[in-house]
């Protein structure tokens, strides 16, 4: 789907909110919008905003990035513009301008000093509205093209776990490790890393989001790897659990359920399904094993342009599932002073069930190095 | 500084502005004033958030966070508790029950949402105020000790850069070169980058925030690389501008007055001096040379936690430097279609003005590769 085609679905939303104007800060949402890939250092230093109205798109940016920003913004359909003392100032004066009296704005990324700042910049007869999760919404389905992309990362990311472990030693540090997914994502082709890689050995694997660390892999513990892969601002979305050597009867109990959890999560995805449905299967199984208070996180998330995005997939999720949607399941299991498992694949619903992104093996027989 | 010492200073500030609590969503600050370095994946998906009153220091954290936090955090300083639904639910239940009255917001990194939820979520007696950069002004002077780590992570970039361009070769892609710079950062001991490394060569050097991509490198033109290590949370930041083969005399010419401008405005650094002296002091060299068309940033900025923190270091800037600020000064001047030179050093301001972290060679002699 181009940008035009993209900025027409906002403008659908615009008129059925009966919003004159949107004003986008989420950087993902940006470049979804504008093809302008910059990334924002933190959530108070902005590379862009982008505001679109019924007869216009237009991404304001801080002037060090109007080169990069016209270089990739398609120049018919968005205009850049950079801005003068702050992005609320330029924005504010838009929007009087083009006369917008409702305008939405991204309250999910905006900080809470810009959110004010506008505010306070525009008349008081413009109504500033929170738009929730409106442009996230759109991004939820994606495209064949976009699907083709994440497809890419995937593979990028299979590619690259297999390399990496294969060189996966007793003695080294889970540092070291990580060091060869990252050597490895780069060979494979990612232009990054979707986030911190994540190798958890031993104990540290009943830590959800460890972080490598000095400690030694050593033989017939849990290895917890987390990693991903990014191609053309996509994110790759891959856990898996190894062992150095044999897995002892406790490790492989353990991850017979997680697999047989992960199924079950896969199993339930369908076009229609509630989200939560996956997360119920693979909680049913924990509980059929008796397992389920070794369970801490929900079992997915959509994944996209951004590593956690719509749908959300857990309990909680209210949502149907629609086809185009991408979403990890990775159930996973978290025993204190023990350590963990978690296996991950990334899935497109689509209209038979899903259809499976991810490759690497899985199976209980695989985990050995 | 100990945590404990920092976290007195906080409440010095609660004292002086009549604040009974502030809600800390910064993750630097929130690092700092508890020692737990988790990040957050994005404005809106927090690892945590810190709420500090005259008698209590409460880590907030999604619980699958808990552990790690928990790791980190000095028990007998800084409580650690789960949040339930979200941050917003669990910090208005702890100001409600410490009767906290007026409440500081880090309004810069707190997001509109959580802003509006967390007002919501607490009685209409509370008054919830925008902290600002209290928190920020605090970490902008450094302990000896932070210096010490800056002073490393400074030593660990220029390391990672001198083996770096040591291999750097003619028809190699700048994303090829900037593979280099992400192994020998690595290599040389770094926990990761402070930022995507940048390496723009020929035109692309006229863009400052080039993402490095398929352009090969080829002789006489200037090739800038932008890097920094981290170190224990502390980042390095390094600019330096260099070229395969001899470099053309206008190379020469721009390298010798952005050289002159970065020397004058090391010199402006000067304990009680404006912050706005550095950038004026390279400026007026620029000036002289006729080239201050060609300037399109600032001259610098703050060091720390953060890659751009206090102080700021522009034109704009009206505090005065403090001896145990931690600055860059990276003039730049950028030539459209021609490209650019930009050359970054760290200092400290100390009581007899500064004193430069940064070892990497920089004379023109020192240019060609």
């Amino acid at each position: 789907m181009s940008v035009h085609k993209r900025i027409s679905a906002v403008r659908r939303i615009l008129d059925s909110n009966a919003w004159n104007a949107i004003v986008i800060t989420s950087p993902e949402n940006r470049h979804y919008l504008s093809g302008y890939t910059a990334e924002d250092h933190a959530a108070d230093e902005s590379a862009g905003v982008l505001v679109i109205t019924s007869d216009a798109a237009c991404l304001y940016v801080a002037p060090t990035n109007l080169p990069w920003a016209i270089s990739e913004v398609p120049p018919a359909i968005v205009d850049v513009v950079p801005w003068s003392a702050s992005w609320t100032a330029s924005v504010a004066a838009q929007l009087e301008r083009s006369d917008s009296r409702t305008v939405a704005v991204e309250d999910a990324t905006t900080t809470a000093a810009s959110w004010f700042a506008l505010r306070d910049a525009v008349s008081p007869t413009v109504s500033i509205l929170a738009s929730g999760d409106a442009i996230d919404s759109l991004r939820a389905v994606k495209s064949s093209q976009e699907i083709a992309i994440l497809a890419e990362a995937a593979r990028c990311t299979d590619a690259a776990f297999l390399q990496a472990i294969s060189r996966f030693e007793s003695g080294m540090t889970e540092r070291q490790a990580a060091n060869l997914v990252h050597n490895a994502l780069r060979h494979a082709g990612s232009d990054g890393e979707a986030f911190d890689t994540i190798v958890a050995s031993g104990p540290n694997a009943a830590k959800p989001h460890h972080r490598p660390g000095s400690r030694a892999l050593a033989e017939g513990e849990p290895i917890i790897i987390d990693m991903g892969a990014r191609v053309d601002g996509y994110n790759g979305d891959l856990s898996r659990t190894v062992c150095l050597g044999k897995p002892d009867q406790r490790l492989v109990t353990i991850y017979e359920a997680v697999l047989a959890a992960q199924i079950a999560g896969l199993e339930a995805i369908r076009m229609g399904a509630h989200a939560s449905a996956p997360d119920n299967a693979s909680r049913d199984v924990f509980t059929d094993h008796d397992l389920e208070e070794y369970v801490i996180h929900s079992v997915g998330h959509g994944l996209g342009l951004r590593v956690h995005e719509a749908p959300a997939v857990s309990r909680r999720s209210t949502r149907p599932l629609e086809t185009g949607n991408v979403i990890t399941i990775e159930p996973g299991l978290y025993v204190p002073d023990w350590g963990g498992v978690r296996i991950e694949d990334v899935a497109v619903v689509d209209s038979d069930g899903h259809r499976n992104l991810t490759t690497a093996p899985k199976g209980v027989a695989t985990i050995s190095l």
